[in-house]
């Protein structure tokens, strides 16, 4: 077959829902395609908080990327990590030192933390990004409550039952409406010498409101029914300090054992490995279709790419606009492939903005509609077991949160990954009391 | 209240089938309780090694102490490492520092893997005791099918899909049955350069039959269901050599990247915490009403406590064993705090032994019948949804395995808690690849 079209090679590198829907979209097209990812499988981010708040099983959010395209023969699965590209070559290189070859590329390589020029404080405010992530600041959170449930000293005791979340975007939103409701509701009858419910959680966003890419009245609304859940919401000052005691926000001194970082994410290393031009978060400045300038064979797409809406706003960072991106840069390689002309360029459509609250509270975007409460909850409960992956999970994910809103009870409250209490690798690593 | 019995502290060290028994048989006597474990969840070891193959999650096999105790406000949870024993104090000592006083001490802090005398094989024969075992041998067995798929030598990539299993006790038997399983069954559509149905399960026992607990005619049963799955079965032979690239077994050199330890267990260190004359394998020698000699203070139970069946014969290291020791435990504080005469000494009752095989197999040995193949595999399967705690993961492991049984698919293949491919400390530890 050498020499006929059947060898194109695309590289995607990335199995989040970009890469993913590249691959889907080739289905039937005349290439060969490897699919590289430093991870074994895909995980459903929207949901990740739910990981981190005991709410979900890691397995009810995550696929293994090999059985995605088991039915699939022409698709072959790496799991490696890229470290570089070596555009003249036209060829990936990998941690091992070994090399893939390719005729089109797709970067599809997400975001990860940002901490605005302070990485110093990422040991101390954990972003969440991974599975691994999520475990981490689980045991991170239930191990607070523990070591309250055993601290004399009621200023450190206090400390341990303060859950600072930087950041008031969806995730901040998310997690702080979840943590208050594992205080106030799932945990407080299982302690004896601490009352659960007196534990604080407290926003800080620098900006003038949470959800800022929702309208005004959907923030407010968020905003008080967080307050009413007991959240603390407190805006109009950034984080100016952070270490593993507690953080300075405005003129306030906040001790806190637990800081989330929820406040800003980073395009992967995509535009280093390209020497292509970036925008201040790392994003490579795509051409209208989705190509890197004076390289038509690589495309860059989902968070690791700078796209302007039709509206001249930037695209979000979000699944949805991952996918219509996905689903274009597929389309533009068929239509290579057959010789055709080149799709218009890409547009983005903007279906909605969705948050949740907590305890069956959320808002929702559509754009022609705005809902907010109940009825918003179930639309966004909906329309996230549908996107999920598989019927297995759907049913499972369903279980689980049926389970939880009938009986208020978690079922991953599970402190894991650590050494036991004792050693001196967990005293190092592990302790939210260092805060104390 | 001081002086008066409600004052008796019970403390009871392991959260494990034996002392959760015991809290549960003590449900309205007049004593406070603490019970102390180094991790923050109740364990259902019986079906670990299912996490260990990615047919369960985490969290369908385990549930926070804390929450099975909630309703009983007597009782107080603390998660700690007890590090030794002041028993002419009657003080338990914590890996913190600090202290427990007793009135009466419960021991039932099961047993770990044993080497016998050959503890420098840990690292590269793990066993399967804790969720995080599980976990990394997931992890393992996964990412040896990983490497294979990237293995250009064919020696090297036999080496990584070859998988020995040590030991032909019940936890061998069902690791090799699911393994082959997995190979065979599960993941052979997901790879594109390797054929995972040419992978070798080994399963070594030192011993003439596999299943020694077992009547000989069904260890013969499962011998034969194993070798039709594709598992070999080595006996006669203890292994004499083990490190990171293989086994040494009577005369023969096995290269494998994949070895597990399901050969032995000892006790924990619950005899040295109280210099009492212990078993070779660690375990306490108990007198007729489990208490420890001259200690009748001091209560000893399951995987720690050396006891005698009403047949002479040792009773076993199982689940139903403990839990008998745990009610018996709880029926003497009763009967001594009312002051009324000591219950008659423990007797063990067999219930029957039980052993899953793979595909749909399994043995039970009731002692009044024995039964194989499929009819025992639904006994086993239902046994042991009945004996999962709580409403919500009997239904999720219902699920779970209705899914594996119906569609051949797992939906716990993850490969988490290490870091990427590509850093050097995961290069370090977890390369199964250091066998080749």
């Amino acid at each position: 077959m050498s020499g006929t079209v059947q060898d194109h090679h695309v590289v995607i590198v990335g199995a989040g829902f970009g890469g993913l829907e590249t691959v889907r979209g080739l289905k039937g097209a005349p290439v060969r395609i490897t699919l590289i990812d430093r991870r074994n499988h895909h995980l459903f981010q929207p949901l990740l908080y739910q990981v981190a708040t005991a709410s979900l099983a890691t397995s009810e959010i995550a696929w293994p990327i090999r059985h995605l395209v088991s039915d699939r023969p022409e698709v072959t699965t790496l799991l490696a990590e890229v470290v570089a590209v070596d555009t003249a070559r036209r060829r990936v290189l990998l941690g091992d030192g070994s090399e893939v070859d390719y005729d089109t590329l797709v970067l599809a390589t997400g975001a990860r933390h940002a901490y605005f020029g302070h990485d110093e404080w990422e040991p101390f405010a954990p972003g969440l990004k991974s599975l691994e992530d999520a475990t981490r600041l689980r045991r991170h959170i239930l191990l607070a409550f523990e070591r309250a449930e055993r601290e004399p000293d009621p200023l450190r005791r206090a400390a341990l039952l303060t859950f600072v979340i930087i950041g008031g975007g969806p995730t901040g939103v998310e997690l702080a409406g979840t943590i208050a409701e594992l205080a106030r509701v799932t945990l407080w009858r299982d302690y004896r010498n601490i009352d659960t419910r007196m534990a604080r959680t407290i926003l800080i966003e620098a900006g003038p409101r949470i959800l800022p890419s929702f309208p005004p009245d959907l923030s407010a609304y968020a905003d008080q029914a967080l307050q009413s859940l007991g959240v603390e919401v407190h805006l109009g000052h950034a984080v100016s300090a952070c270490n593993g005691k507690g953080v300075v926000y405005g003129d306030r001194y906040l001790p806190a054992a637990t800081v989330i970082w929820a406040a800003g994410v980073a395009a992967s290393p995509a535009a280093e490995w390209l020497g292509a031009p970036a925008d201040r978060a790392g994003r490579v400045e795509v051409e209208p279709d989705l190509t890197v300038p004076n390289h038509p064979e690589i495309f860059v797409i989902g968070d690791t790419a700078a796209v302007t809406a039709p509206d001249g706003l930037p695209v979000p960072g979000i699944a949805p606009a991952a996918k219509q991106q996905g689903r274009y840069v597929a389309e533009v390689i068929k239509a290579r492939l057959k010789g055709e002309p080149a799709p218009r360029p890409f547009r983005y459509s903007h279906a909605g903005s969705l948050a949740t609250i907590g305890k069956r509270l959320a808002v929702i975007d559509f754009g022609w509609i705005k809902l907010r409460g109940a009825l918003a909850w179930w639309i966004w409960g909906i329309a996230h077991i549908f996107f999920l992956i598989g019927v297995r999970n759907r049913l499972s994910v369903a279980l689980s949160w049926l389970w939880i809103h009938t009986t208020g009870q978690r079922s991953a409250l599970l402190i894991t990954q650590g050494r036991q209490p004792g050693s001196s690798e967990a005293e190092a690593r592990d302790r939210p009391d260092r805060a104390a």
